[in-house]
């Protein structure tokens, strides 16, 4: 087999159902969460399985999960059906809640990194806000754009952010505060006035 | 000698042979591969030269050829002359063909990760797909870009394929097949059919 | 506490003291300069303490800074205080002309890694100058932006380049060289030439 195919040579590429430029707002979203993907695969790498069993069992959902909502963002069939499902963003949304219990209570921003896996936990949050960011590009540009994608990249940055958080506190390495944060973490009533 | 000059703190910034706003296409699309180059850097960092003799062979022609391509993207001399030459495209095909041939047989997407070398090369392989949509770009704005340079980015990226897929098999650790992937890889005729 | 509000689900997201689309060019500046933040935190995880004490010191100052100057990319209040002053800027440089004599001398263009902290740190360099550009980008569509941020990232990616030499250099990795490269660095008079 060859894995090369020359056919992208010109600058175009297919989509499932389509052919676009490979700089059109759609290769870009789905080329970005495939970077994100191997961020991913990166933080598992660091992470030892003894301690880490819950994380890297989430984690590899969450590869998967990025497989289905890049494809689905890859198909642009008239008759199409849509991988990515609510149901992982429940899923995320009650693990972020455990994880939360877990960690160490929580007032100002911290400085990215401590142990290695959760410095590359921390790259790959940013990484699940900017294929947000694109995605959101991609649906203020076009009609058909599964807006679950957003959703998901969204809460995925979330838990990606708690997920750091562990991969420090259950090896016993703090989080060090950004000095000269205010109190930005929220909680209560005054949530009602945050957005993210 | 001063490293830092002060001279781009205004916003612009010199090509070889001009002067252009930082944000400028050009300057995004070699800075892109800059930054690939960093990765692909990264990359040789992890990988043991006593079972990856070849690949770190490979890894440090490409860095020396992604400063070629990317001093090409940077020249806009009315004489000039281009650094990148077909002959590495095709050094990597051969590579990749070899390659195929010792990793294990492929039909389903795979899981970016395994060995920490294979998830950088996994890394890479994604952001010579960004620098390819954004020399992509590059070439949709302007006339002079030297095209060779998107179609070395498109076939390296196939190449750090390859690499991560033998990063990990010399050892021992199997690639994880994505969950509901259909046999996406193609071989004799339908093959035609793919585009990329 | 939640740490995800939902708020951000449509696409929206809150700066302090406004709204706006996530994809808009303040958010993808401030978004750029947190991922930043966390290379800075990987390579922070790859030094050792006893060689590197004075550029993990420089690097946890650098985290800091990173936060206030995403901090007044986010600010868009009427009345403002930013936090980023001229003074991180003249350290750097101090910083750089100290690490600049410690260094190897340097005539050519160097290929990106060799140890893994010093790989971690060209990559760093390379996501500093993406930060720059989009900072250079908001800057040329808003008018309330501060312009010492953008001159912050050019000096930091300046600091980072060198601080990867010294990442080599203190335990006697050699910088390996362009093949290809022309004597680019300057000195002394040629260097009133040079810009950046
Ligand atoms: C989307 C896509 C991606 C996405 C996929 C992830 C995601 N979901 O976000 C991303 C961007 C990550 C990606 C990456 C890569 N990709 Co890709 N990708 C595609 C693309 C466009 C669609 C694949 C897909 O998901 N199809 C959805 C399935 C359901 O559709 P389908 O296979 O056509 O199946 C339909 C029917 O054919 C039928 N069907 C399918 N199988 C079967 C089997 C039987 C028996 C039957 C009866 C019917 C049937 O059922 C489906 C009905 O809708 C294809 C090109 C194409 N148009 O097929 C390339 C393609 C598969 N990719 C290719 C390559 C090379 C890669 C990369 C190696 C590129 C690189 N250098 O990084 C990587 C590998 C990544 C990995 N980790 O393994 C090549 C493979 C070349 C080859 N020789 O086969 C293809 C063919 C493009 C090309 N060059 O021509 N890719
Ligand atoms: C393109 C470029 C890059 C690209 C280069 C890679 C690539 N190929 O993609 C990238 C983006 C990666 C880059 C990165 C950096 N760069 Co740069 N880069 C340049 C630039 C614009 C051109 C350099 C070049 O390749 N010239 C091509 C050669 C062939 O041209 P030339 O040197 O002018 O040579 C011609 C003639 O002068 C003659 N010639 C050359 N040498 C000699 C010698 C003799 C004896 C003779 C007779 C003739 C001769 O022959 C050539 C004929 O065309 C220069 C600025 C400039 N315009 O020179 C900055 C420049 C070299 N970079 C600079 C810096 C600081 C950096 C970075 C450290 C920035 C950073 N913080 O990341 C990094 C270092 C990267 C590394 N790994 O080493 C500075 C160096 C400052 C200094 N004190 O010298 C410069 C001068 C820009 C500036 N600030 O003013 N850079
Ligand atoms: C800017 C920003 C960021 C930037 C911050 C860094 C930077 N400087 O570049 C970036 C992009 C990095 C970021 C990242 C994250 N953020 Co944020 N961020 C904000 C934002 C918009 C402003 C925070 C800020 O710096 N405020 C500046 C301070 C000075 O303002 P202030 O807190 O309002 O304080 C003023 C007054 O209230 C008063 N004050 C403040 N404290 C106190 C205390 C007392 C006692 C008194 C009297 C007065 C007072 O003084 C100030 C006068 O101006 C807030 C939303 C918002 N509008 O508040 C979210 C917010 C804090 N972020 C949030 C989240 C979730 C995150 C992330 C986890 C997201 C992610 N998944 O990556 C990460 C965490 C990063 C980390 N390392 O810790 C949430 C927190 C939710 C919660 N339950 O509290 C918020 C509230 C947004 C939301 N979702 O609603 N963020
Ligand atoms: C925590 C803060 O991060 C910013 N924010 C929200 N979503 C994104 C994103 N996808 N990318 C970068 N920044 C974002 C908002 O300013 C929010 O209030
Ligand atoms: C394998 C699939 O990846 C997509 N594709 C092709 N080139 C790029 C690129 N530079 N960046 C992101 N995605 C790309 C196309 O959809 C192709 O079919
Ligand atoms: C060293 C060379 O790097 C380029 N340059 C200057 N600033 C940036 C940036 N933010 N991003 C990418 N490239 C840049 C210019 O071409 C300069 O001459
Ligand atoms: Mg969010
Ligand atoms: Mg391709
Ligand atoms: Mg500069």
């Amino acid at each position: 087999m060859k894995i090369y195919t020359r056919t992208g040579d010109k600058g175009q590429t297919s989509l499932i159902g389509g052919r676009v430029d490979k700089d059109s707002l759609r290769v870009e979203a789905y080329g970005t969460m495939d970077e994100l993907n191997s961020f991913v695969g990166k933080a598992m790498t660091e992470l030892n399985p003894e301690i880490f069993t819950d994380i890297l069992e989430d984690l590899e959902a969450i590869q998967n999960e990025l497989f289905d909502g890049g494809g689905d963002l890859a198909n642009v069939m008239k008759e199409r059906h849509y991988k990515l499902s609510e149901e992982p963003i429940e899923v995320l949304e009650q693990r972020i809640d455990l994880l939360m219990e877990e960690a160490p209570p929580l007032e100002r921003f911290i400085l990215p990194g401590g142990s290695p896996a959760a410095a590359t936990l921390h790259i790959a949050r940013t990484i699940a806000r900017r294929a947000e960011r694109q995605t959101v590009t991609l649906m203020k540009a076009e009609e058909e754009v599964p807006a679950i994608v957003q959703r998901y990249l969204n809460r995925l940055s979330d838990y990606l952010f708690v997920a750091a958080r562990i991969a420090n506190a259950r090896v016993n390495v703090p989080d060090n505060e950004y000095v000269r944060s205010a109190k930005v973490f929220r909680t209560g009533k005054s949530e009602s006035k945050s957005e993210d």
